[in-house]
C-alpha cells in the first residue's frame, strides 16, 4: 500500500524538529549537552506530587477520572483566576481561560484558528522553534522582524506591518516571547511593550504572547505582561504553562484572551481531543491550593540563577576574543554569537566529536538566514558539566577560528 | 478589537458538538440522561490508580515528570506490543505505534494528515459524531454509505468509491467503528470485514479503524480486527483507547499503522503538543504490568451486560408498537428507531420536559438526512434510572405518536 498519493498539504508542510532529532543523536551519556530546554529534574517536587496525586484521586474519584468539560476543570480555573490576579494583577473571568495540553497545543490551536495557508504572521527573528513549526504546519507566511538585546524592534515591526498593509494582506498576529525569550534570553522592556502594543492596534491585529519562562526571574523588576498593559481591550492573547515552574510531564497550560475568542478555541478543542486530562488538572488545582507554588518557584530561581551565573563566569574565562553572548535576567537560555565567518551548524558536528552539544541558531530564524549563533541551555546541566562543557566548546571554537 | 476578519477557514468549519452542548443543558440532577457516553464511574479502579500513581512517580520521578519523546514512552509501548499480541493476535513493532491523547486526538490527526479541504472520505451513515467533527474541521467532503444491522453495506461502499473514482477523486480513507459502533451498537461480521477490505484495496485507499469499545463484548465470538485481517499489507490504521476500559480522565490512546505512516503522525504531533503526558503513560504501563486489566475488563463487562439486558427487557415492556431497537453484543449504546413521521429532535424537547434525555440521531448522519432515530446509552445510568427513564421516554413517545 502506497500512501504517498493520500497525504495532505499538512504533511508536506510538517518538518521534524531539528532540536528533537538532535536530542536523539546526542543522548550518549558522555556528551555534555546544552542543546535541550529541559528543567532540572532535581527540582521536581516528587514526594509532594506523589502525595497530591493519590489524595486527589481518592478524594475526587469521579471528577478526576471521568471525562471532563472541554473548557477545563472549574476547580483549576478558580485557582488560575486567583493566580493571575495575585501574581500579574490580571483580572479575568473563567470564560476568558481555556486549559490546554501545554503551550505547544496552544500554539498549534492559535495557528489553526487564525491562519489560512499563505496568511502572514510576524515574529521576532530569531524566535521559538516550536512556534515556527506550528505556524508552518498551518501554512503561514512567517515574517521575521529584527530584534536587538531588548527584543523585537518596534520600527522594523511597523515596517513589516506597513508592507503587508500596502499589499492588502492582514497580519493575523504578532507572536512574541516577551520574557527571557527562547532562544535569546532577552526581555522586552515595558516602554517598548507599550510602543509595540500601539503599533499592533494601529494595524488591527493582536499579540500572541507566549509566556513560559516569565516567573523564572533572577534579577530586576518584571515589566507588566502585554495582557496587563492592554487593559482588557482585547489585543492580546496570552499563553501560560506549568511546564517550567511545576511539572513538564503533566503537559498543562492555559490560554487567556477575550471571551469570544476563547469560545472559538473551545469549539476547536472539542474536535481535537475533547479535553485535557481532568486528572492532571485537579492535581494541579490541589497543588495551587496548598499555596506552595511561589516558594517552589523561589527555590528553582535560586538554583537556575547559580547555574546562569556559573555559565556567564565560565564563558568570560574560556571564550576567545570575538565571541559575544546575552545576559538573560531569567529563564533557561542564553544566546552566543560567533564571528560572522563561522557556521554554527558546521561547528556543532565538531563539537559533538569533542563531546559537547548546543543548538545552532539558524533554525530559530523564520528565514533561516543567520548562521553564526547558537543557543545554550543552563537549566539542565550540573555545575561540573557547565564548566567542563564550556571548556570543550571554547576549545572547539578556537580550533575553528 | 474585532477578531472576525482574522479567523481562518478552520473556525468557519468548526461546529460545537451537539452532544457536548446538550450535556450542559441536561446536567440538572432530576433528568435521567441516556444522552452521554460516559463509563460508569463506580467501575474506576480508584484505590489501585491512586496507589499506582504515587508508586510510579516515586520510583521513576525523572521519566514520569520530565518531558517525554513524541513517539511515546518506551515502557508503555513495550506493554502495548504485548497486549496487542495477546488479545488481538496482532504483531507490531514499537515503531508502528504512536501514543496519543486518546482517540479524538487520533481522529483529528488522521484528518489533518490525509484531508485537504474538499477531499472525500467515506463513513458509515450514521457514524461517530466526534469523527464527523474532526473531519469537518479539516474540510472533508464526508460521504455516508448505507448500513444495516451488520454495519456498512459493502455494495453501497463500493458504489460510493466507484463514483469518486469516476469523478477522478481519491477517497482518502474509509472510517469505520467495526465493533459495537457508536451510535448504533452494531458489529460488522468477519465475512463482511473481508469483503470490505477487498473493496478498499481495489480502490487504493485504507480503513481508519476506530476501536474504542471492542474489548467490552457481552456475548458471541469477536470477529478479527481489520488490522489483523489485513495481515500487515498496510491497508489499515487502527485507533485504540484506554478511555472505556481503564480511565477516561487519563486521555490515553494509541495508533497502530504502517511504520512510515506513523512517522508522519509523529512529526505532526511534535508541532501539536510535543508529547502525551509521560506521567500518565508510565502509570498506565505500570497498570498493564500488574496483569489486572483483563480481570478489570471482565468485571465491567458483567456490569454493562446487566445494564444492557435491563434496557432491552424494559424497552420490550414499555415501548409502543412501531418502535424498534438494536441488540448490541457489547459496547455502551443502542439505537432506537421511531416511526418515520416522528422527529427525534422535536421529541427530545418534550422528553426533557418529562425529565429524560437522549441524543437525536440526525447529528450522526454525515448528510443529516434521517430524523427518526435516537441513541441510548446504557453504561452510565443506574438500574433504577434505566427502568424509570425508559418509562418516561415511552410515555413521551406515546404522547406524540
Amino acid at each position: 500500500m502506497n500512501y504517498n498519493d493520500l497525504y495532505s498539504h499538512v504533511v508536506r508542510r510538517s518538518k521534524a524538529s531539528a532540536i528533537r532529532e538532535l536530542l536523539k543523536i546526542i543522548a550518549q551519556p558522555d556528551i555534555i549537552s546544552f542543546a535541550g530546554g529541559l528543567p532540572d529534574p532535581a527540582l521536581f517536587p516528587v514526594e509532594e506530587v506523589a502525595r497530591l496525586m493519590s489524595q486527589t484521586v481518592l478524594e475526587h474519584p469521579q471528577a478526576s477520572l471521568q471525562y471532563g468539560t472541554t473548557e477545563g476543570q472549574d476547580a483549576l480555573k478558580t485557582e488560575l483566576v486567583k493566580l493571575l490576579k495575585e501574581t500579574e494583577n490580571i483580572t479575568v473571568k473563567k470564560e476568558q481561560l481555556l486549559v490546554v495540553s501545554a503551550s505547544q497545543q496552544a500554539l498549534d490551536m492559535s495557528a489553526r484558528i487564525f491562519v489560512n495557508p499563505g496568511d502572514a504572521v510576524v515574529t521576532a527573528a530569531p524566535t521559538y522553534l516550536g512556534a515556527l513549526q506550528a505556524f508552518q504546519v498551518a501554512g503561514a507566511d512567517i515574517i521575521g522582524a529584527e530584534s536587538d538585546g531588548e527584543g523585537i524592534l518596534p520600527a522594523d515591526l511597523e515596517k513589516k506591518l506597513a508592507t503587508l498593509k500596502a499589499q492588502g494582506r492582514p497580519c493575523k498576529f504578532v507572536y512574541l516571547v516577551p520574557d527571557f525569550q527562547n532562544p535569546t534570553g532577552t526581555t522586552i522592556p515595558e516602554k517598548r511593550r507599550l510602543e509595540i502594543l500601539e503599533i499592533v492596534k494601529k494595524y488591527n491585529t493582536f499579540i500572541l504572547e507566549d509566556s513560559p519562562y516569565r516567573q523564572v526571574r533572577f534579577e530586576g523588576a518584571a515589566p507588566a505582561t502585554f495582557f496587563a498593559l492592554d487593559k482588557g481591550q482585547g489585543n492580546v492573547i496570552t499563553l501560560f504553562t506549568f511546564s517550567k515552574i511545576f511539572v513538564p510531564g503533566f503537559r498543562l497550560g492555559y490560554i487567556a484572551g477575550p471571551e469570544d475568542v476563547i469560545r472559538k478555541f473551545v469549539i476547536l478543542k472539542q474536535a481535537m481531543d475533547l479535553c485535557t486530562s481532568p486528572t492532571l488538572q485537579l492535581i494541579t488545582a490541589q497543588y495551587l491550593r496548598t499555596g506552595r507554588l511561589q516558594a517552589h518557584i523561589g527555590h528553582l530561581i535560586e538554583v537556575y540563577r547559580k547555574k546562569r551565573d556559573l555559565m556567564l563566569k565560565t564563558l568570560a574565562e574560556v571564550m576567545p576574543e570575538g565571541i559575544t553572548w546575552t545576559h538573560p535576567e531569567g529563564g533557561l537560555f542564553l544566546w552566543l554569537t560567533l564571528p560572522k565567518h563561522l557556521n554554527a551548524n558546521e561547528l556543532l558536528r565538531k563539537a559533538i566529536e569533542n563531546k559537547v552539544a548546543f543548538v545552532a541558531g539558524v533554525d530559530f530564524y523564520p528565514q533561516a538566514n543567520v548562521h553564526n549563533d547558537m543557543r545554550l541551555n543552563f537549566s539542565y546541566s550540573s555545575h561540573e558539566q557547565i564548566v567542563e562543557g564550556l571548556k570543550r566548546l571554547a576549545q572547539t571554537i578556537k580550533e575553528n577560528l
